[in-house]
């Protein structure tokens, strides 16, 4: 039996673009799967997806590589669309569901480092560690002997906007450092914290605001220049959720003005760029958007995506569904 | 009454070299006390000491304002050392009692914000947080979009290497973030946590080392050439103790050669300067010496320095006296 043989024994998997979990796992996929690699191909991506559409029954994507109606159109065997992410706002789920096409994520993996970059931003915004580690790295300690006082984490007031899986690992973290803890949320939870329905209202009383929601239409621009105001001179903002839930342009002009105390961003607008207002100031701190990417939880996800294709393809229950089906139609 | 006999009905306190707290608040301390400046004076310190020395009944001193047996010699009408920090190792306190001199520190008001610089450090390094800061402000990330991943804290074991005020309230935190605690202490506590007497033992045990103790004759060099061989290349180190408590030639050596994974660095052994082999590393973070400085614990630790005096001045209790002396006799 030659080589390629073997590999017309391996399960088909199609890669449109690749994942990080995939660029990093890479040779472990390889040895499981034939590797239906769009992204390398000399074709179009519509193309290759034709050319492949028959045999096709098993896609990988993530956030930027999405699973639009049009890709679905042409993939008629698509049985089964694996996102190595745990959000999948950018799979077409109803037509997924009506063409009954299972959907697995990779369940919570990446929410505990998220949670804990959203922790590690505030800590060193308020106590200025980049913009100390700045200072030493510049020589100046020795000659310029004060700098400028952080201010306290405890008994500060946190307002934590959309108190999923994320924000509620945020509130428990933040309880431990003595803060109080608030939130927005589209409904009020079992919690014992206090619910804002109204994020301007959230961001009057509070010192600290987290962004954890998701992106959504509702959430595009949620904070505007009204919560900013809102929120006011001492306020310092958190985002590890994405980017566009932040009116950006006028994020950069608050902070400018001296009209919000200070920033710490995982995420922008218009990812790479980040506006360069924000390059030279000692408040804020911005990290290119790396919030859940640890090693462990890439070996994780890593697991969770390979268990859900072995159980696809030996028609077992899938381990992580988002839009489960009947097992036995596939 | 003219300016110069209100200034005479004011107490008197002398200060040797002016502590943080005494520089931030100058202004509520004039108006407090007549203020004997040695720091300003022309004369030699034990000159102006000598000069002062039958009036002079209060101290105020911190780290790097020690009160030597030479300095209480030159005061034989000293009542009262107040230290405007939490230790208080740089007072002689046995000449101290053996004279009847009342010691009085800022309690505790330092502690938790020393420990929550301990964890910022900590997530820092893991997660790369001033490293990532540094990658966006040099305008690298749309060119080079790989970024190389952090490492989880959850999970992780860390050692506290000292477990006091500080060392208790860093294993709080970072239980919360769901690490598991072992520490090394000169004696076992009634603590859920291991203990290991040895702190090579500690090390090699450990992800992680965070040294909390207090700077001491048999802490000086605890952390040296056999902890951190013991400690090993996946082993991250943060200090927001003292210096000398780490042999930091050996500390560089250990991470120039990759033979420990990174180090959080509050504090260094001849501050302010800071070894240049580090400059130019991004698996570690530097600091100048700011774990225990924020506004909100300045303005604490001022208001128990002031209470402690107006106490003495009123022949009141003192508030928080580490040498208490019978209150009679004052």
């Amino acid at each position: 039996m030659d080589q390629s043989e073997l590999e017309i024994e391996l399960p088909e998997l199609l890669v449109i673009h690749p994942p990080p979990v995939f660029i990093i796992h890479h040779q472990q996929f390889s040895q499981k799967f034939k590797l239906l690699k769009a992204y390398e191909s000399p074709l179009s991506t519509d193309l290759f997806l034709q050319t492949h559409a028959q045999s096709t029954k098993a896609v990988i994507c993530y956030g930027k590589s999405p699973i639009t109606s049009n890709i679905l159109r042409l993939l008629p065997s698509l049985q089964l669309v694996v996102t190595a992410s745990t959000g999948f706002n950018h799979i077409d789920l109803p037509d997924c569901r009506r063409r009954g096409i299972a959907v697995v994520n990779t369940g919570d993996v990446f929410s505990e480092d998220t949670a804990d970059t959203a922790v590690g931003l505030l800590i060193d915004v308020l106590r200025r560690i980049s913009a100390g580690d700045r200072f030493v790295r510049s020589g100046n300690w020795p000659t310029k002997l004060q700098y400028s006082l952080g201010s306290q984490l405890g008994g500060k007031h946190v307002g934590i906007v959309g108190l999923g899986n994320i924000g509620l690992k945020v509130a428990t973290r933040l309880e431990a450092f003595g803060c109080k803890i608030s939130y927005n949320s589209r409904q009020k939870k079992q919690v014992p914290y206090n619910f804002y329905q109204n994020v301007s209202e959230l961001a009057s009383n509070c010192n600290i605001l987290i962004i954890c929601c998701t992106l959504t239409v509702e959430t595009r621009h949620m904070i505007d220049k009204d919560v900013l105001k809102a929120f006011g001179k001492d306020g310092i903002l958190i985002n590890i959720a994405r980017g566009p839930i932040v009116d950006e342009k006028e994020l950069v002009k608050f902070l400018v003005e001296g009209e919000i105390a200070g920033a710490g961003l995982d995420v922008f607008e218009n990812e790479p760029k980040v506006p360069q207002e924000l390059y030279s100031m000692d408040n804020v701190v911005l990290t290119p958007h790396r919030a859940a990417f640890t090693e462990e939880a890439f070996s994780s996800a890593f697991q969770i995506v390979l268990a859900n294709l072995e159980a696809f393809f030996s028609n077992k229950p899938l381990i992580s569904p988002v839009v489960d089906v009947n097992i036995e139609k596939l």
